[in-house]
């Protein structure tokens, strides 16, 4: 597996600890989830129904303010595993592929084209992508936080294949979203990709959406089959996704706990890279792996970038004996 | 979406009640669960752990007593759905993939393959299979119950390029499973699908797995990237996978129940075609459509079969006030 954050079980293995004793801030998941639906029976025993489906799939559409079509996935990485396949299909002849990913971002974008034998080539903004059969943006980015604008990634939509914008941690910002601006009349050659786990603090759950015009998603539907989103997400799912003032509340919150951190790091000597909501980077003076150490020593897991030796790169805490924890940490 | 049991929310709109007022017996899942076991926070929270996951794997390499690679995915369907591009990789070259499928059996497997592009020829038996690129048997045989002897089919993988054996239905046949061929010394083409939420009677978790060469099994981890498998399902099959008391019992109960299904059957006039310790086939000498349409009254869901007017599969109901319901719709 490639490297990535939530990956507890390896600092547990390296620094000790049941998993109960840890903060893991390596991952950009809501520490705070919405509260867990009670289930029936049905979702766990009997095959998701397809007026369940239908059911999260209005939901999801009124919560990502879209008329676009809507696919729900076991996470925005299932979405992910399936475009490899669908470039294959729209990329006819012989000749390579140019598969383009703006860099430094998610590793799974890329990893998922090169598993596949798409040689995928890195460049540094939204502009580069321009000629590409497929073009991967991250936005706002993981991890440095930049955004774009969709304007520009809607005009970038004409001169591009296929264009996947991985919206993972849009929650809070839904000017940033390409999803109001799909629908008719729109570019009929972008995906959007939602994430439902992290910003509703629920990852375990596998929930996801990607969006876009009609024919690529029943393209996708057919790829992953029928039963692709388990009882317990859909469940979860249509009421999260209903829940507009639990959303409006996290927002708010989520921007105070971010000033919080970012003041605790500075205080620490660190500056920020950028972040989003649900993470911070910032650049360590003595290095990230000293940095990362150090935390691990008090049960705290971060994550450090193999392309930056400097990034670090961190969650926001949950609940005050979360922050405290933390708080005595950078002290 | 392909024609499938457990469409309950079809049979509603046609013939009315709430989904509680039903019998499903449309499918061949479970109607008497394994016990879903509680969960921990972070078994919806988190990302699905390392740790955890191959602790499922170590209970399902016991409870299928097999030295085999195992990869979880979300069902024995995600398994389905890597087929083709599975296949597609390894027949190099600009011909036709020989694709074959003994019929009539699961809808799915001709189904993903011809949604990829590949053209599926239906034959009537294993020994038809012989020279084709990808062969597929669902072993027991889904609807109509059909065994195949290993031994035979580990000779037909010989003569084939790659061997799919979905044995979603065989938990009650151990002795009719691959698994136990599968490892060191054994074809390395042979791909053996498992579903874990039929027989445990919890398929809305979506939990299943695919068995096989330790080279194939990793390219197919690749191809479904990480977290494939949900926290609850990980959590489920942890502890139902390592419960030998519970299979054992269940496997006897059903072998009664199957009994005490065919002479209810038998004694409405119908014919046995077949069946597994799941479901049960019948012939139905008026026609199968007003036999469904008889239950249905009863708010008894059944599944016809579009290839065979005549046949009519039931699972086995649960508790006694179902078998109590289906008596009387029999009657």
């Amino acid at each position: 597996m490639r490297d990535h954050g939530g990956d507890l079980d390896r600092a547990r293995a390296a620094y000790g600890g049941a998993a109960g004793a840890w903060i893991d801030l390596s991952t950009g998941i809501n520490r705070v989830p919405y509260p867990m639906p009670a289930l029936a029976p049905a979702d766990l025993c009997a095959l998701p129904q397809r007026d369940a489906r239908d059911d999260l799939i209005a939901a999801a559409r009124k919560a990502y303010a879209t008329r676009a079509a809507i696919l729900p996935l076991a996470g925005a990485q299932a979405a992910i595993q399936l475009v490899p396949a669908l470039v294959r299909e729209r990329v006819a002849g012989p000749g390579a592929i140019d598969a383009r990913v703006v860099a430094p971002t998610y590793n799974e974008h890329a990893g998922a084209l090169t598993g596949a034998g798409i040689a995928v080539r890195a460049v540094a903004a939204p502009c580069d992508l321009a000629g590409a059969d497929v073009a991967v943006a991250v936005n706002p980015n993981n991890p440095d936080g930049r955004e774009y604008p969709p304007a520009e990634l809607i005009a970038l939509a004409k001169n591009v294949g296929l264009l996947v914008i991985d919206e993972s941690f849009a929650d809070a910002m839904p000017e940033l979203s390409l999803a109001p601006h799909l629908g008719e009349g729109a570019p009929d050659n972008i995906l959007v990709l939602r994430s439902f786990g992290k910003f509703y603090g629920l990852a375990g759950l596998r929930l996801g959406f990607v969006l876009g015009a009609a024919p690529l998603i029943a393209r996708l539907e057919s790829m992953a089959g029928p039963w692709a989103v388990s009882g317990p997400a859909i469940a979860a799912g249509r009421i999260a996704l209903r829940d507009a003032p639990w959303r409006a509340r996290s927002i708010a919150r989520l921007a105070e706990d971010c000033a919080r951190l970012d003041a605790l790091a500075i205080a620490s000597g660190w500056d920020l890279v950028g972040g989003t909501a649900l993470f911070r980077t910032y650049t360590i003076p003595g290095g990230a792996a000293s940095a990362q150490d150090a935390l691990a020593g008090h049960h705290i897991w971060s994550r450090v970038f193999p392309y930056a030796d400097d990034w670090l790169r961190l969650g926001l805490p949950g609940d005050e004996a979360e922050w405290r924890r933390l708080g005595e940490a950078l002290r």
